[in-house]
């Protein structure tokens, strides 16, 4: 018999997505956000979630683009911070020591040291309540080739992202493989 | 120096939803999903990306209601198998052995056997190409008692929910705790 938890937002696990962006005066700004995922096949689409007070929110609105950078759990340290502080009186590029690098397509920063970066327009701003939703299209997707597979695309192992936990606000590593989509089901039935 | 991979839904993890519907005769189905997550704290919300060729959207526009239960590892087969089959022409509580238990909020069934549910009512469907993003809001949450944490809430050790790697097409569990959110970006700066 399941019990009743109430009417949150618990789905697991969320990701960890670093939201890239430029401010009105140009300077790159960083925020991490676990309410995102991905929302379109064709065009290639992902959303981000965000709150209108945070800082990154203008920074969305005005360029029409944003990136997502994917941390790893060796950045797990910077990728908590950049969810903590707010760029409207911190630079957090600087604090946290980690560059800006301009996009060659979208006009957004992204995180160099990171593995893994989406390069997204502004497709879609969907007022929710509380947060509004991005949908960006993915321009291109640009990865450190030390986290590429054999088959050149970027392969989770060796990423290493990082997961959230919502209201127990815990991160986690990615664990053991389980086995093949579209295929392990096939015995059954 | 990054390298370009193109255009694509590569956001890591992606994670594993199994969205419940009733058909137009009042049939219980499921389809699994990995593009979905949160998007919203007030109300709280989540969403799901289905194509319009798929049996579960029609089920959802119809009683403007789905569930998401959240698979564990244990159950990664039927989980990959309600991935694959259709509803259309397949019965996969049936095919599958597990249970559908009706919402008794929404208007929509959930597997009894996963850890954790969320009933959902529908509350925007937006368009973006190829998947149609269904907005739901969660009315309640509901889990087993074993894996609740002393807390009360739902303890992600516990769930041992499955990840979804975008192209690569596998399944991961979770792995080892890295650390508290909001928390452990403090040193920082």
């Amino acid at each position: 018999m399941k019990k009743s938890i109430g009417a949150k937002t618990l789905l697991y696990p969320a990701p960890v997505l670093v939201v890239g962006t430029y401010d009105d005066k140009g300077h790159p700004n960083v925020m991490t956000a676990a309410w995102g995922g991905i929302c379109c096949s064709k065009p290639p689409c992902v959303m981000v979630a965000l709150r209108k007070a945070t800082y990154s929110y203008a920074g969305i609105e005005g360029n029409r683009a944003f990136t997502i950078s994917i941390p790893s759990t060796a950045h797990a340290k910077e990728a908590d911070f950049f969810g903590m502080a707010s760029g409207k009186n911190t630079d957090k590029f600087a604090r946290s020591g980690l560059t800006a690098a301009q996009s060659d397509l979208v006009n957004a920063p992204y995180v160099a040291e990171f593995p893994v970066v989406l390069e997204c327009e502004l497709r879609h701003a969907f007022e929710l309540g509380l947060h509004t939703q991005f949908v960006g299209e993915v321009m291109d997707v640009k990865a450190d080739p030390e986290v590429l597979g054999d088959d050149g695309l970027p392969d989770m192992e060796k990423i290493q992202p990082m997961l959230f936990a919502p209201e127990s606000r815990k991160y986690y590593g990615v664990g053991a493989i389980i086995g093949e989509a579209f295929s392990m089901g096939k015995g059954i039935g």
